[in-house]
């Protein structure tokens, strides 16, 4: 056994440079409890490692870096997700996501989560006005929830959620204290379900927090395009998080989170004021959309 | 050019899976007007998909993860810093200061900052009580600070910092308001400088936090061994961050944040009670340390 007075003999934690500190690191977690965390953390370790060796990170991009996560840390809270924003905006969203939601063709296709989402937003009975008042042109959501051989998923848990027609979320509008443009309904014994709400419109993500100086600071826009978020439930089968989007707008091809898949592009068709779908006489032009989700069936373990 | 309606020609950027997301990100960041960020930035989203593809990095997992980076955000503030502690115990700050500190044998090795220096830490001449009320048996310190070819470095600022022996520094005490256990001093005209404080103790690095739940689920232990901080600057050398470290503790080699250099492992000498090196009469044992620092020549640009 090496002495700790001696000279000689140092071990390996006494010779660490820029190359032998990633073994130092993983030779440190080897009595990990978890074989699942020490796989990720060594993985981890091992590309943040060589992500700092390849660019010869200095000490004043390190200090960047800290100050970085520093100030993502202090805008996130219970309405803002600066950390979720990174993620969507290089891409690591879109990634996790996909490579989770592996599915044949035929089943409706997956997309970003993103930072908007609320639990507990309130129950819809279909038919509704969802908007509670959020501004924009009004659009007549339809659409049926069905499993892989077409038959109707009855019952299915419906979550929707979208901005205003000045691209903010419910959340994001200090004066806002309920829920607008957001709710839960549930589909119909046919699989159908149908609610009022409002147009979708482009909307740039946050711009005043650290992920927004970061697009700024690559050349990146930080626009989306139209589109309404789902999320869909149904027992025996995957959660489906995904959104549609308006085929009409523009950033289809350049959204500043990648979540646009073509089989989810649609078109929302406007219509001049007159009859309504909901019966009701519009004195104002409105829209319509419809989808038909399909849902893949649950694994077994 | 496609056309945004037609189903046929999507661009890439509509087609995109766990593959193509990558190529997909760095296109967007093809604009971006600083080529080193851009080269930052391309390293850093290859290496992050590369490791999310690597470990299959669930939902779940990628939803941990972000919930660990605002815990460590909100636990951060302007005396705690969260992202730096999780810099330090990942290895990355070692390898960011070793590969940019890289010196020929015979200089005085570098070593991490630490997330507890403070700036404007208050003034002391030489031989004054830095330890300031800080609990802990009395340590004399001396040392030299030179060039490379052993000429004294007249003037040469040092800065210092340390934990008490119950392991805190005074900013992780809510009831310490002043400094204790740092300062600045100036070298004499013959580079030497010498200061009265305290006998460095292990601690363990702060496990309230998200980076101590890592470390605890990765079977790892906390402490670092028992160390006194310099930073020392003088015109024309290279800034010195460095610990020394007392040859007589625990944790030498398993240190928390990978900081031990064998060069900078010293005798902390321990004697009975009586004259001490300030000339007083010590009623307590005392300890002496010495270090002869050599800094490196600034490189001309």
């Amino acid at each position: 056994m090496p002495s700790i007075c001696s000279n000689s003999n140092w071990g390996p934690m006494r010779k660490i440079d820029e190359w032998t500190i990633t073994q130092a690191v993983l030779d440190a977690q080897k009595e990990c409890p978890s074989p699942r965390l020490k796989t990720i953390v060594t993985s981890l370790v091992s590309h943040l490692h060589a992500f700092a060796r390849e660019v010869k990170l200095t000490e004043q991009e390190w200090h960047s870096g800290i100050q970085f996560l520093t100030d993502a840390g202090h805008i996130t809270d219970d309405k803002r997700q600066e950390f979720i924003l990174l993620s969507d905006t290089l891409g690591l969203s879109t990634l996790v996501t996909a490579q989770n939601t592996i599915k044949p063709s035929g089943f409706t296709e997956s997309t970003v989560f993103g930072p908007f989402f609320v639990a507990n937003a309130p129950e819809f009975p279909n038919g509704a006005d969802i908007a509670n008042g959020a501004p924009g042109e009004p659009c007549f959501v339809s659409g049926t929830v069905r499993g892989e051989a077409g038959d109707a998923i009855a019952g299915a848990g419906i979550s929707v959620w979208q901005s205003d027609e000045d691209g903010f979320y419910d959340v994001q509008r200090p004066e806002v204290t309920q829920a607008q443009g957001r709710g839960n309904l549930r589909c119909r014994e046919d699989g159908s379900f149908d609610f009022k709400s409002i147009i979708a419109a482009p909307y740039p993500i946050p711009t005043d927090g650290p992920v927004g100086k970061m697009l700024m600071a690559l050349g990146r826009h930080p626009w989306r395009p139209a589109h309404l978020h789902f999320k869909i439930a149904a027992p025996g089968y995957e959660d489906l998080i995904t959104h549609i989007f308006r085929a009409d707008g523009p950033y289809l091809d350049s959204d500043a989170v990648f979540g646009v898949r073509s089989s989810l592009i649609v078109d929302w068709k406007r219509h001049a004021p007159g009859a309504a779908p909901d019966g009701s006489m519009s004195v104002v032009a409105y829209y319509t959309v419809h989808y038909n989700f399909v849902l893949y069936p649950k694994k077994r373990p």
